[in-house]
């Protein structure tokens, strides 16, 4: 008896690409063995078939015909990343039959519903495990294993870069732009890392877990997006001080709402207690905590980039579609989602770890708490540091002599309260600034 | 357009059956959006109708004829527990066409080969992410997620019973008697813990874990298992001095024989560094810690027990078969699986931890290592602690004045060499005791 054969298309062989088509075949064998189908790479798709390419990729199968290699294939690899021309050769994929797997988080996120629509109206799958969390499977996790829950929080940890550079910020004491330095040595960091540090990497996948985790479709423009590049070595210190670490966090979460419930999705850097299971995720490592109303706590840890990593989450969805593909019916049907409203983050009330530096002088603390007061921000704890400039003139961190250092931990409360509060404190002839104001998550 | 039915049955109404009752009634409308078809539950079978069951069942689904009930359903939920009648309903389910969804480990683990194998020919699902973890999705990530990547070996703590005894002796000094009775106060632990302390539940464990990771039928009869009733208050002290803690660990890992390429799946109690994250999983929470070719290191957390955390695995292997029989096509085809050798333990190659109680006089150290050298072990380490109960009469676990305590951690070793090198040992004149022998994994 012949084995079944299935043709795979490969669209763009960077980093991730030349992984998965090295390793389709190395190992065709087992592959096979495992799905029961001959997957046969049959084309990649790249701007220059010239440039060199990963060791163990077929340079005659590389072409730069996008559009008809994506016509003759079962299965259809996006890798090629950005907008266009992926968004159109993932719709003539689908229309033609084909079924697609893409790593493509900006796509998604921007365009995830259309597609989803598309691979439906075709009858074929549209998978993207490697979108969210690079190696860690969380998509299949979040929409097929807790399917019969009802996750009430999702708190992210999901872009290496940043958590590499807040770690090395908090284990070293350096400043940030050493710590983003250092990441660009070792290959976490890109030259521009705009996209990292200002958050639009983790709204993205922030999309794609609310997507998921709700069964409502929300897009990138629907997530509260907060960088980390306002985040002092000061800032990291004062935390720590505390018994928190700062992360970039994605939450995404079940709120109730005046008009019901509803859902938020957001993205700022939070401080999180060190006994928090997050906590303890250092580097470049992703993890995904999830707390749902029958599972209880569960937590997801990896690798959350790099060729080889995301090129097993890729792999792991193409033998998973190959799979459907033999078995015959449809490939999916979106399932009719429950829709949640999404509740801006003006509407969110979170908890607030504010710290002023303030003139060292009997009543100021008086006065900073009635203006907390006063904005109905209710107060959990204030610690007042006494060291100045005066004890140690080495310790930068600390205020000059004569000043005092205010920590005010929050009870949750309104964005639009905590601005308010902020302003009005910033206005007190005995507060010299505002050092910082950060959310706080995880407990 | 009336919205198609599935008529599904349930067999047992336990802790586990009496959530999934229960909430299958409570989500129908929210389960009937995720699925696109409404989830009726037709009968539950239990053999005793008139016993009270959980808030929310409705006792009028209550029958005890379940080979009539499994006869006409479209999804049978098995969660009756034990090998008979459980195996005989599952088969005539899966014969009459029905999917099913099991959390039965103890029956998977004996029988899983030839359930999956009647699945396979009447083209219906078998699922089973209940059966390993409880609610932290597992069996999807590695049997889908990971199936286009190596998994070279897996580090579990699947027992949450032994998990939580071992936490409570290392947390608060006690012995095994005592946090056993405060395991069992709390519902940690059975009335009769055996089943989990001698590793029987963890070893059903790691035979479903090993299948799904190497592609290769493991039973339970393959699996090494030690338990942990010989773990002391002071082994557990040891470890914690040397910075380690003792976890019961499952094993399952890829390894070279001199016939090649091979597995081995074990479960025993192991030194783990602190620092490792399967350190960390602390109480009677469970972890699984892969390493793989691709993806690197991963690891899931989450309650491995409890009635709510297992029917949330239940209810989303539920409502994937659900969304499975809408789309048509056939349910699974048992992948033509590798089948790699499965190596017995005195094969296996690990590190050992061993206490001596020994005569505190010259030459001692030399005696020992001599043994360790002749039998070809190679020591790693030796911390020699000149305490003993004449320093601290009060510290029972110090040796009696005149004798010392000697902590060697070797290089790996197989199980036979490490055997005779301990008989040897307590052969010489100036071993008053051979304290513990543990195994060291995790780095």
């Amino acid at each position: 008896m012949s084995i079944p054969q299935l043709r795979v298309a490969l669209l763009g062989c960077g980093v991730v690409g030349g992984h998965v088509a090295a390793r389709l075949m190395a190992s065709a064998e087992e592959f096979e063995g495992r799905v029961g189908a001959r997957l046969n790479l049959v084309g990649i798709a790249v701007r220059d078939t010239s440039r060199p390419r990963e060791a163990g990729v077929d340079s005659s199968l590389l072409t730069t015909d996008a559009e008809s290699l994506v016509g003759k294939a079962d299965i259809v690899i996006e890798l090629m990343g950005g907008i266009e021309p992926a968004r159109s050769l993932i719709l003539r994929a689908l229309e033609s039959g084909a079924s697609v797997v893409t790593a493509n988080k900006a796509l998604l996120a921007e365009h995830g519903a259309a597609l989803r629509a598309a691979a439906d109206d075709a009858g074929v799958q549209l998978e993207y495990e490697a979108a969210v969390a690079g190696a860690i499977p969380i998509v299949r996790p979040l929409g097929d294993s807790l399917a019969g829950d009802s996750v009430n929080r999702i708190l992210g940890i999901v872009n290496g870069t940043t958590n590499y550079v807040l770690d090395k910020m908090d284990s070293s004491g350096l400043s940030q732009a050493d710590a983003v330095a250092s990441a660009q040595q070792l290959g976490f960091a890109e030259a521009d890392p705009t996209a990292d540090l200002e958050g639009y990497d983790a709204a993205a996948k922030a999309a794609l877990l609310a997507s998921l985790a709700f069964h409502t479709p929300v897009e990138l423009s629907d997530v509260h997006r907060e960088g980390i590049t306002g985040i002092t070595a000061d800032a990291v210190a004062n935390a720590r001080a505390d018994g928190y670490v700062i992360k970039l966090l994605t939450v995404c979460e079940r709120v109730q709402s005046s008009s019901g419930p509803a859902i938020r999705s957001s993205v700022y850097p939070a401080l999180l207690p060190t006994s928090h299971p997050l906590a303890g995720v250092r580097g470049a490592f992703n993890a995904v905590y999830v707390e749902s109303e029958a599972a209880g706590e569960l937590m997801f840890y990896g690798q959350g980039a790099g060729g080889a990593p995301t090129s097993s989450a890729v792999l792991g969805d193409v033998i998973s579609v190959a799979r459907r593909r033999l078995l015959g019916g449809r490939g999916q049907a979106t399932p009719r989602a429950g829709s949640l409203r999404l509740l801006p983050m003006s509407e969110i009330r979170t908890r607030y770890h504010v710290v002023l530096d303030v003139v060292d002088q009997p009543g100021v603390l008086a006065q900073v708490t009635e203006v907390f007061a006063a904005k109905a921000v209710s107060i959990e704890t204030v610690r007042q540091s006494v060291r100045s400039a005066a004890d140690d003139p080495d310790d930068e961190s600390l205020p000059p002599a004569g000043r005092a250092k205010l920590v005010i931990a929050t009870h949750a409360a309104t964005n639009g309260a905590l601005d308010d509060t902020v302003e009005a404190l910033a206005r007190l002839d005995n507060v010299a600034a505002v050092v910082s104001t950060l959310r706080m998550e995880g407990n």
